[in-house]
């Protein structure tokens, strides 16, 4: 069961000039970074809020490591903005056969590893009215 | 101060059949629907989790009402998507006077009445890295 707004995903040219707007501007600092080579980015994570689940909301601002990457593609076409968004639930191994179950893309087969050792999967977009949708499950997956 | 993410607010061509995507998929339900004529959007709150500071996430779901809306022009330009992103705080004058003050375009000079009776104002997204930012402060106010 999806039980909160885990993350937003922006994707932006300049890892250091974002995070430095979204500091200056609103007063949100850096929770956590790290590069996820798999992803193909370079990111960090602004905890927003406390959720009623336990977890927690970030903005994940996301640039990307190499030219192939997705995001790197995805800004190519697009421009910097909103990448995907992401729920949190406490399985995402059940959330994601459930909803690949109804016919919507899931486009992978094991969840991979994503922010701070959580796992996490993506839907497709053309199934979900043009968002990327993600899953998560936090490191440790109490949620 | 910006202390949760209040909302995501996706476009849709068809606001019935993205809110029975939402429910189907993730058992999603709407909490609260109206139409907001000032906006020129028909539009259902999806409520996702509490957050700490007393608030709520939501997915806010938004099909234009007549051509002319900003929201029908973007979904003409886009397509279906994330359209903007909300943060909540207890003084959105306070906040959008002191955000604009660093040289972020406000959009409005006082802010307006959003879903629920809350009140709302937007930042310019070529200010905010390509993402259409808005303020909200429930009715009421305390968050």
């Amino acid at each position: 069961m999806l039980t909160r707004i885990d993350h937003i995903g922006i994707a932006c040219f300049d890892l250091d000039r974002t995070v430095e707007f979204y500091r200056a501007t609103y007063g949100f600092e850096v929770f956590h970074s790290e590069v996820n080579e798999e992803q193909g980015v370079r990111e960090a994570m602004l905890k927003i809020n406390d959720t009623g689940d336990g977890g927690a909301s970030y903005l994940q601002l996301l640039e990307p490591t190499r030219e192939d990457s997705t995001v790197a593609k995805w800004l190519a076409k697009n421009g910097e903005g909103v990448h995907h968004i992401a729920f949190g639930t406490a399985d995402v191994d059940a959330d994601a056969a459930d909803i690949r179950g109804k016919g919507v893309r899931v486009l992978y087969d094991e969840p991979r590893t994503g922010s701070m050792g959580s796992r996490i999967t993506f839907l497709h977009p053309k199934d979900c009215g043009g968002v990327l949708t993600e899953l998560v499950t936090s490191a440790g997956g109490e949620h």
